[in-house]
């Protein structure tokens, strides 16, 4: 067999996989697992039946665009339906400022594409989503991690890391921000902060990349629409980077996406993107069109922040009921993940092994951060799993936890 | 606004679009216009009825795995075909040795990304396809062209540029191929050649690239499946990396194609893919496995080699009646192009304009050289017009060649 060692590339030689799609394939592999890892949306919220009349009409119609090769820049109704959808959102674009993307992943990697060259800093929550880190760090990208407060990332911290970064010689390209329900701590940034997040970026010349999967899905007993306003919504300089998607609201496998910025940097991306996969789905593309045009999303959306909520709590009431004091989190207040940290003794990489074999999984929090630190942390998605299969799992979890302090009590005085 | 020009990585500064696209744009915006130039199957031929009734299944059953987010690797149920499907072209594989991509063009990047240092060179055919140049030049591969007889590379030409390379200290990767009717050219590259060149590179420690989007479609007249039989199946020891896809068979729409490699190969892709769009759409990737395993798939190919037969007789029809012995072409014997010498001192460059004017494109030949040289080549697709446009078409083209001949008449002597 050909060695093929000598061939890889310095990239290949360090390119980094994802800790959560490791998780997904297990969980694939043992029906019996109950998965809290990835952030699946959950199935039974799926608009089947529009799907199924919308996929029948086009085929049946022989719509040309459904099945041939289309534009890279993607179908420009869905793009016009974009420029409507940010609108709702408070982010006055044009289709020039447009791109979709085969899922927010690949829009994160085509940025680390023409936006990094290797050693160029990205400033990145701590903890921020494995994704981002990954398809920055595979760009070549240095990552320097920002601390987060209960309303976002620590202005303070971040200019330090900022000028730090700057005095050591290093280009500093963006910022990587989650600002609604952050992936994996939940957390809302408070509107006053974006403000001052983009009063910072312009005066120190920063680009933010704004990630915003899950603005939609807030929880109507504790946020509400003005309250996730993207940070895109106030920028009239192409300073912000925004992407969403239709993944976590209408389905994941079309592999739907967006980018609004700048015309200038939305024509390079467009050319990264030839290359890539030349254009996105078209059959996907259309579906989700028209998903849009016939109200089937805005039908959707407020029934899946009922569905989340219900999930969160059923989740959250189970943790209480299991392990009360010994656990905590932050309230999530829109979103898929609960942001749990365990006694802090307990090393959630180490204890994976048993909660496999207790038949539950997580994703354990060190995979989010830059740094090395979250040891004591994990990652719960309560998106997926039905209210039955969620309250036993959390049961499993409490056994193995209470299991681990019988064997390894807390040390005193740490 | 932002001036993006301080934040562009190296790589976003010298980013290649694709010359095709930029054709495909313009045929998109004036249906006025009959465009010879980007490369589409002809949606007539598309199993319309067989995929609306997969789609209204997959969508009735409330089939998770259609929607959800999947592994990386692929739906395992089409992998599985993908096994076979390799087995009758002679490729004996195993599941692990497979990847589906978003695309062929995914592959050849991923290809790009995890083989490709810049300033690695990568020997490629005189002309290339313009997707795998744009590719593997933005992966900062220095792009090295050999020259083409009839049967395909020519083997001195092809290790003379192998040893110049080497001996200026650079490493090569691997020599990229197209053997069944290659884009641009037609040519299909023979099968004794097909093993030497595979010894060539066992020999010399290069890897082949070997795409293979056409070699179904060759025409019954003068070619049979013997002739396509891949370079891959004689190769034993992961030497050749084979590419396919359902894009030219089923519907380029779908974005489903594959990699078939050695495993240590596959699972360098796999991570690279996880960061670039985390999985190719569910959907389509279950439309097209159950194409497959409803034998539209075997049905479908031996009416598109007729039907695409006819379209190349039309073509070469309306050309002869139209310019006779002022240009030439290698008579293709499958896929889609007719590869068009214009007389000698015409560059197909400069003549666009006037033949956008015409109301015909096509694409010119010199995107398709990595040393310049082509300027009076055409690549002239038939795969798309209807036969009374294709033969409206190529009398306008006909017009066009002999005006400009009546201003510029050919100069006595070269």
């Amino acid at each position: 067999m050909v060695n093929y060692a000598s061939f890889f590339s310095r990239v290949a030689d360090h390119l980094q996989g994802s800790a959560i799609r490791k998780m997904g394939v297990m969980a694939l592999r043992d029906p019996d697992l109950i998965s809290f890892a990835p952030g699946y949306p959950d199935p039974v919220t799926f608009a089947w039946m529009d799907f199924r009349e919308i996929a029948s009409e086009l085929l049946d119609r022989h719509e040309a665009t459904a099945l041939q090769y289309g534009p890279t820049r993607g179908l420009p109704n869905l793009i016009d339906a974009v420029v409507h959808i940010s609108g709702t959102r408070g982010i006055r674009t044009a289709p020039e400022e447009v791109l979709i993307t085969t899922g927010s992943q690949q829009g994160l990697d085509l940025l680390g594409r023409i936006l990094v060259d290797p050693g160029d800093v990205v400033l990145v929550e701590l903890p921020a989503y494995t994704g981002a880190i990954a398809a920055f760090r595979n760009a070549g990208a240095a990552l320097v991690g920002v601390r987060q407060e209960e309303d976002g990332v620590d202005l303070d911290d971040l200019d330090s890391a900022l000028q730090r970064e700057r005095l050591a010689g290093r280009r500093v390209k963006f910022l990587y921000l989650v600002p609604n329900f952050q992936n994996p701590t939940g957390l809302l940034i408070g509107q006053a902060k974006r403000q001052r997040l983009l009063e910072w970026a312009n005066q120190r010349d920063v680009l933010i990349v704004e990630d915003d999967p899950y603005g939609s899905l807030y929880f109507e007993d504790s946020a509400t629409a003005a309250d996730t306003r993207p940070i895109k919504a106030s920028d009239g300089d192409g300073r912000v980077i925004y992407l969403s998607s239709f993944s976590k609201t209408l389905a994941p496998g079309f592999r739907v996406a967006w980018i609004v910025a700048g015309e200038a940097l939305i024509a390079k991306l467009d050319i990264a993107k030839q290359t890539q996969d030349l254009f996105t789905g078209a059959l996907d593309q259309r579906i989700v069109f028209e998903a849009w045009k016939r109200g089937v999303l805005d039908r959707q959306v407020p029934k899946l922040r009922a569905h989340y909520q219900n999930k969160r709590n059923a989740m959250e009431r189970a943790l209480k009921a299991g392990l009360g004091d010994l656990v905590s989190w932050p309230a999530p207040r829109g979103g898929f993940f609960l942001w749990v940290a365990l006694p802090r003794h307990i090393s959630a990489d180490e204890l994976l092994p048993r909660a496999i074999e207790h038949k539950v999984i997580y994703v354990a929090g060190s995979a989010f951060f830059v740094d090395g630190s979250g040891r004591n942390l994990v990652r719960l998605s309560f998106s997926l799993p039905p209210v039955p299969r969620l309250e036993e799992g959390i049961a499993r979890l409490t056994a193995l936890v209470k299991e681990e302090l019988a064997h390894h009590p807390e040390p005193v005085g740490i």
